[in-house]
């Protein structure tokens, strides 16, 4: 019931952003018969360059066993004719085998398969993405839905759908900065960074949540803690071209704002630093009355 | 001792052929450094082709996982809108990442790096290639050996070095093929197939055997035997398109002989067909002596 209820507001959000998206159940249907060809190519292409891994290691172990028996006695390894002749065997016709198996592009063979399959498979693009992305958050929005409750799929405390990956919530607040929304951009890249902790099996660079974290602080009003994160960035990754470049500018900005304050101290109040997270500007009347009324904020006079 | 004398003989077979040799030991110590440099590359490469596949095999997984859990019930899985968002960046950010690993042409930068040695380490051509064989048949010449003794290592019943593959006899013979000396390629060709029916990992072909085991064997005179062998390649490979072209000339050779062996019935014996394996040409009046002291069938009056 509660599917449904998500469903009509997911369809309806996805009516107002209105590009391609995969509206219809049954396009999603046809990207999960393209997700199940593309995991075969892909264990196919891993056991074809296993394949071909192996026969390298056997190369490899033949020659260490036989330089291993030269390294023994050189002289008189070198000095038997046969010995000789295999050795040399071994860095021209033997290596020129290896070679080729080393040079083979099992990759780009296979990759040139799937790109055939765009012509019949349903693949969904940048922008079915993009839209998926904000229809999630606008839902969040609609719903007043805790970022970390939603990471792991659950609504009023019960699972309806699989866990989010850091990657994922990554994902999420990289569409957001890329649509100019700061303020759901921060809260998915503290999600990033909070699931990041606890992955065993990183699925994304802390480095890179932190470029975007910082940046989104800063567009939204916050430059002490954008600095404190691209502080943070800096430890990380000393030389990051970009983050030394905000630094200074973050920099150079607190101290304007030191000065200004110093000057208002006769004559006015602090200058205010925004330290709260800025809700993202609604857009469209009728979506926020839409919002209130998922959110049984609002009655009507018909009852 | 016999070592010694080995090497003795090897020198002066390799003065005469007169290329350049890795006649000094010293070179061939050289090599050994090399293909030391060599097998360090190809592990390290083969352990970078690991880790890209181990990669792989993990995004395989997650695919699977979650491909599964939507498999079991397709309909609730598609509509809700965090496994919509997660499917669709599974097909478009996370497949880039994929696409990526698997256009990455890992073997290529190690290649590249490997033909920077070719700067500074000594690398054996295959003119050197083709000296050390010429070196190893004209000793089996000089000393009478056998060629299976010599594939084992061994010289008089004792093992004084590695063992050959049938690879190394196959080469052996093509080297000597390429000399126009088809009587060690017969030799080395048979010695060959006779060492890949006992090998578990095959390191030649059959086909590539029998190919040149079949026109050495005609040009050695023997054309009902070439006929046979090119039969026996057709039997594996029976689109060969030399073979097939063999095929039909040695059947109308055998035909013009046999109508000249029905002519010559009334007026002389039968046209002999060399089924003997034909010795080859002594080139060097000075080496046939030097074999035979070799050999100790020639005594000197001194004494």
């Amino acid at each position: 019931m509660f599917q449904l209820t998500w469903f009509l507001a997911l369809s309806f959000i996805i009516k107002q952003t209105s590009c391609e998206l995969y509206t219809a159940l049954a396009d999603l249907k046809e990207v999960l018969h393209t997700e199940s060809t593309l995991i075969n190519s892909l264990d196919q292409y891993i056991q074809a360059e296993h394949k071909k891994l192996e026969l390298l290691q056997k190369y490899s172990e033949i020659y260490k066993q036989q330089h291993t028996e030269a390294s023994e006695d050189i002289e008189n390894y070198v000095a038997n004719p046969i010995n000789a002749y295999i050795l040399i065997k071994r860095l021209t016709t033997d290596w020129q085998h290896v070679e080729s198996l080393m040079n083979m592009q099992l990759g780009h063979d296979y990759l040139k398969n799937i790109s055939m399959y765009r012509e019949y498979l349903k693949f969904p693009t940048d922008e079915d993405l993009n839209g998926a992305a904000v229809a999630l958050t606008r839902l969040q929005d609609t719903y007043n839905l805790d970022t970390s409750a939603l990471a792991r799929g659950e609504l009023n405390g019960i699972k309806y759908s699989s866990e989010l990956s850091a990657a994922d919530c990554f994902e999420l607040g990289r569409q957001s900065y890329n649509n100019g929304d700061f303020y759901h951009t921060q809260l998915w890249m503290r999600e990033a960074d909070s699931r990041l902790n606890s992955e065993t099996n990183k699925t994304v660079e802390k480095s890179d949540i932190l470029e975007y974290l910082a940046f989104s602080t800063y567009k939204q009003g916050n430059l002490p803690l954008a600095l404190d994160l691209t502080n943070k960035l800096l430890e990380i990754f000393p030389a990051h071209p970009r983050a030394l470049g905000n630094k200074g500018f973050y920099e150079e900005e607190m101290e304007k704002l030191n000065e200004l304050k110093i000057k208002g101290d006769d004559e006015s109040e602090d200058i205010p630093i925004n330290d709260e997270q800025m809700a993202p500007q609604v857009q469209y009347p009728e979506r926020e009355l839409y919002e209130q009324l998922c959110r049984g904020e609002v009655t009507t006079d018909i009852a």
